[in-house]
């Protein structure tokens, strides 16, 4: 049985293994204010190309989105999402149970425009309403398409016309900067959005997130919020270690390229053998539509998220895959698959 | 420069390393459905004696201590604290973020006793005021005091008697547990407290506490809990399979005892060369009293937490040992002290 | 210039104020324990047709919807409610405030069957999602339409069925209850729903707002959440002696069927008139289609609300009837719109 | 049987009930936009002497503290407060229900002056504890001491040099400025608070406290958080003509004076009788120490809280006189209690 239900179903890339074991000894700091914490948030620095940022490592998605989200916004604020935002519906209400609500803007492919964020400030007119403030997109989002430069500069500006914040999920950022549709660099997100994060638990790390705030009005005291959400890790050095090793070099990029061949090699094939997908996903994520039928056959060796029933006989797939997938697993698939078609 | 400041200045225990590098690419499920968490869950029912007692692992103190108090009280229930408790000063309001009071009770030894939670119940009295709950102790205390078997089994009558909940941090539960002086063990918890956690951070983990709820009412649901709170890890495994490694033979516990052993040879040599302490502290934190000339010598080699002016002439140091404490570093600053001893 | 905005532009009824000042200087216990506010809950008891309910008596519709909501519910259970529901969109996230996620249902008529819960329950399905727990209605909708009892019972039902809590927001219940198409009784609301409020603002009462809780699991401490939430009035008696006057004897009826009664005749004449109405409402809201131009006279000498955009020359228009509307008033409306008729 | 128990034992001053007659059926806005509430802001600001703060109505005092404080404060801010103050002991957590933490100073006399104020900003020195940034006084205090303007002043350098927040609770603040002693004006306060609240219920209304916010900062968007907070009455007419009746002459400060005259006799008397008090409370509420035999005769025709006990024979009461306290009544007690000390 080989797993495509997720990136998160390994432990972490060898030399960040190797990296913590080497430093085990050095005594350092505690809670985010040792030197490796620092060198990496110097990288990362770099590699964005602004030295006015902050940058925060947290250890998962939901702790981030919430400690951010919580953090950036008064009491009446509300955030905007789309209705497949992992807040709104993945979260089990953690943003809501800071207080907030979130606003669910009904799309397609999972993706915002500045005329969904226009929709929500246009119904949300007086103090009898939440205020519209915050907006989360998420790249890539969690149906695995991605945003294009100039779809990203529109909404950019439509917030800054507006007064509004744009918050970017990474929680698989990688893979979608490492996309061949991908128009997007690092650099421009530090332009772009008042606040991203970069994912290393799906793309590597045992556990870790980097934050990335760029505006200064978010900075003050983010420390404060960290600690007050549990988010301060004692040993904060087990986050920092993991990000210098991914971002030292080209590790954190190159994990997502292999992820996302490996998604390519699934989605080519699977499209070859004639089939369909709920949604273009130039990500690590693809929901391919297949008959019932084939899906129980490979469910036998394979397990994966059945995502929707399509109709009566055929059902979309969830395959995800990441740095750790095998390409004889894909392989393998690919070969189990058209087997199957064979005697369907 | 050895540092004494406290017992996380280190990575992990080198089994717990290895045994990350060896499950490594093993393909498990995500956020605590693996089978790692499930077989640390089981080893640490048989340690405790129960098997229907739930267990959960998280991150870090402050998320346990949250995520739990936050699930077990209503709205409007309280909780009563030592004045030295952790969630009472040093969480960043953690607890009242998430809408609970915290009452607070002036101690000298760090201890709550049943008198104490007595009056706090006694001055609570109608719709007014808050509803005490739940009552937090902490073993060892933040000033290294330890409950005995007695005291807790009188505080748990009480409790019981006055409908609250005992909730037991123990971020440093190991070294209460393998103190000289203690009388308790982990099948006492099990029977005497509501809820309680087992601490690994602090002990020779990377991350993680394993929190143990013992009373049925509060067990339901306490997965959407952690949930919402960020409190679950896409990578459980991070957890789980630390936590067998401490628990799958006397690691954890051996881990303790050389931090109290080297706390020990602190406190006798310091004690000897005559100087006294601020508290009773039978763990692995001791708080001598010593003239802040020689404090300010022993700050040349070694770090240390100055916790409280004494007199003119004299201030209380805090000095921390863990399961990394080299006994040479101990040796030598036992050695400086008496050294710069006889030069004051 | 008459308004037809609101059944809250006048003060109270007469009769209530008569009773305010005749008991003004009778030294009574404060925060809602004096005589007065004992009486009326006796009354209401006797309407309801149980003695084993408890009733409180609160300021406000959105002090009473968020006291109780959150009262009812632990951390991570969510409200279901129409996507009209008042306190989805007119409540400045006052129950996300509390914490809570409310879950919208699109609906046409404001009114959620059992079909709409269910599908909320099947969609949240483990401890990712945040748990349904409290079905939200409104009882004559924000949209003027009335649940009948058999949709009553059937949804009721499915809430005892699926261990739901069912909740009716009562802002303006008496014209619901008194409307000529309602087949429900206030007993029948005590048998099944597990709590709903009697709206005496919109009702003829300067303010207050009486909250029935008829399920004993969300009885307990009730009035410490009252308190924490800012809703004991020190002087409740303000409270009580209107609630005394509505139900001492037929008083809160006749007022409502006097508002049902005066957005009849404008329902009656407008539809004679040949213009149709957004929704089927028999109560004292009701949502006219009519030509702008013919809106913009009446503009001229009536202030409404004008709802939505229908067509390129069409609109809604909100029409709202209260105790204190003068059929002078509707009269003189129905003569000058049937004389703007003639000349469009 | 006469009530000495608190200032909130009868309805409202005959004028306020008066003026809710003869304006009962005019038509105007609801939640506060009404022309009653515009010009009863009118009429407290030239008070004031200031016309640019703004000013709301609300119904209670736990409502205008929490909604005030949870608006002003981001969410790792705490507040300063003696260990009197009423939001930190009688208000059911409602502050902490928002999130924040309250820091309690004990004192003496129920005042806080810079230096307690200092002592909370340095023992929270870091990320890993709360943030103090509002300082919460009543004034008069909760045991009826008052601040005197020099006091205030140094409290409101002290703030602003360490960019603190001052915020005076004033539910009963009539009786402080109307007290003898007193050397404040309403005019000081909108100078040297940033924000504070004229308390109406306790002095003659049914209902009503109006909140002045001075510092600009803490204006922006404060009805939405009287919205969310359930704080913005339907019929916002209620408190707007009450308090143009209370400010249009000098009906407020009479009430007040009345209330304070009252207390004077009580005062006066039981001094001459030999007796001590337990606190110097020049306002509405005194605590003369009494022999438990006198308390227990005393009882039979007044009521009145027994505050502490102070010895093995005697005991604290609480007298509070009002607007409504009858000069009959305070010499019948007086009477009563110089016959009760001849047969003691």
């Amino acid at each position: 049985m080989y797993s495509f239900k997720n990136d998160y179903s390994e432990g972490a890339h060898p030399r960040l293994l190797n990296a913590l074991v080497e430093t085990n000894f050095e005594q350092v700091e505690g809670y985010g204010e040792d030197g490796f914490t620092q060198k990496a948030v110097e990288l990362l620095k770099q590699r964005i190309g602004r030295s006015d940022i902050d940058i925060h490592l947290l250890s998962g998605g939901t702790q981030t989105n919430l400690t951010a989200i919580s953090a950036f916004l008064r009491p009446h604020e509300a955030v905007i999402s789309a209705n497949t935002g992992h807040i709104l519906v993945h979260e089990t209400g953690a943003i809501e149970a800071t207080g907030h609500k979130i606003i669910s803007i009904e799309v397609d492919d999972g993706k915002l425009n500045y005329m969904h964020i226009k929709s929500a400030l246009d119904s949300h007119t007086d103090e009898h309403m939440v205020k519209p403030k915050l907006v989360y997109i998420s790249n890539p989002t969690e149906i695995g398409s991605i945003y294009y430069k100039d779809e990203l500069e529109q909404i950019s500006r439509f917030c800054k016309d507006n007064n509004l914040y744009l918050f970017m999920d990474g929680a698989r950022l990688g893979s979608a900067l490492c996309s061949e549709e991908n128009t997007l660099e690092l650099s421009d997100l530090g332009k772009l959005v008042d606040a991203f994060y970069i994912g290393g638990t799906k793309n590597g790390a045992l556990v870790g997130e980097a934050l990335v705030i760029c505006s200064d009005p978010l900075k003050e005291d983010f420390r404060f919020y960290m600690k007050q959400k549990g988010a301060l890790l004692a040993k904060g050095r087990l986050l920092g270690i993991q990000f210098i090793e991914l971002f030292k070099d080209n590790l954190y990029f190159d994990l997502a390229k292999h992820a996302n061949k490996m998604a390519g090699l699934l989605r080519d094939e699977i499209s070859n053998a004639g089939f369909r997908f709920l949604v273009h996903s130039p990500s690590n994520q693809i929901f391919p539509i297949l008959p019932d039928r084939l899906i129980t056959e490979l469910e036998k060796n394979y397990s994966f998220h059945v995502w929707s029933k399509v109709d009566a006989d055929n059902s979309a797939i969830r395959l995800v895959t990441s740095w750790a997938t095998k390409e004889e697993a894909v392989s393998s698939f690919i070969a189990d698959m058209k087997n199957e078609i064979l005697t369907l």
